[in-house]
């Protein structure tokens, strides 16, 4: 990515909830820098059409048959994109847990979501995802108390697969626990130049 | 697969609720007829031991990078099952609404189990799963009224990308609807001597 920008790739299950997460990160976080969205889906632009709706620019990428972005793909996206500079760039991933942990798209991490009403166990039953992201943000968490959602379990299986992981608890719903979302992307975009010198 | 076996091959997102589903089933159906389960995931065999305990035989597949199963790993795995003459085989594939679209592991009928709090677009942003199963189970019901669930744009979805698939609502977790899935179960083993007869 070129210099002045980070950015974030965004995986998970499908229906984690990554787009209406996406959408109120941008609501909140578009006045103070540029921001703009690649979008991964095997069908449909609906999610860019929803990112749009926030007034900030959006690429649909569609995948087909495949199960994730290549950095090519995104490559090609954000050249067609307004200039950037000093901004977030959010790559939302194709809905799934396996493939987009073995690809690089270029990004200074990758946030996992994941939400309350998957179960404990995916942190252990899909380990390569949650080994490859730097936080984990656990989504969702308004329908926590209907499905018994073990928060401990979940942080302790995450830990087992990546001890470095960092974990925030948000509803994209409700805006519970964004806030916590927002300085973590502050203190990665400010006072680090780039998105390889966020590493 | 062997004559007078029922195969399906139960696919999903991670976390849509295809163990807990299995669980009760085989814990209503047991006592009909033998019944035996292949599971797969990325690592772990802790699906393959929730279904042990429920008295029936059960096989992990563990498919490392892999994000499905295929005919070869489910018909390795049906050698070492004890005999089934009559009864019912269920494949439940890796977590992923992507890859398990493309792979016939021998079954009868692909089964998509999709979650109320997926989000309703899932059926047209991953079309290829929803056009190759014969039947959509919508799980977690009990969950609809928390996540404004439209089940009728749902069905309209999936009926878009799928004109004859057919629809059931249940709860793994409370049981609703669980004998409509045991009737459609029933008439695809009754009466039809072969997996294969049944499609």
């Amino acid at each position: 990515m070129s210099a002045g920008i980070l950015a974030l790739n965004f995986v998970s299950s499908p229906g984690a909830g990554k787009t209406s997460l996406l959408v109120r990160t941008i609501s909140d976080l578009k006045a103070d820098r540029p921001i703009a969205v690649i979008e991964g889906d095997q069908q449909t632009s609906n999610d860019a059409e929803r990112i749009r709706a926030t007034g900030v620019p959006a690429i649909q990428i569609n995948t087909g048959k495949g199960c994730h972005l290549d950095a090519s793909m995104v490559g090609d996206a954000f050249d067609r994109l307004p200039p950037l500079e000093g901004g977030l760039l959010f790559i939302e991933n194709v809905g799934n847990l396996v493939c987009p942990a073995a690809f690089d798209l270029g990004e200074a991490h990758k946030v996992v979501v994941f939400s309350t009403t998957e179960g404990e166990d995916k942190p252990l039953k899909y380990p390569d995802m949650f080994a490859a992201a730097s936080l984990m943000l656990i989504n969702k968490m308004d329908l926590a108390p209907h499905v018994d959602f073990d928060l401990a379990r979940t942080v302790e299986y995450a830990r087992r697969v990546n001890s470095r992981i960092e974990v925030l608890t948000v509803s994209a719903r409700t805006g519970e626990g964004m806030p916590a979302f927002y300085a973590w992307i502050a203190r990665r975009a400010d006072g680090k130049p780039t998105a390889s010198a966020a590493e």
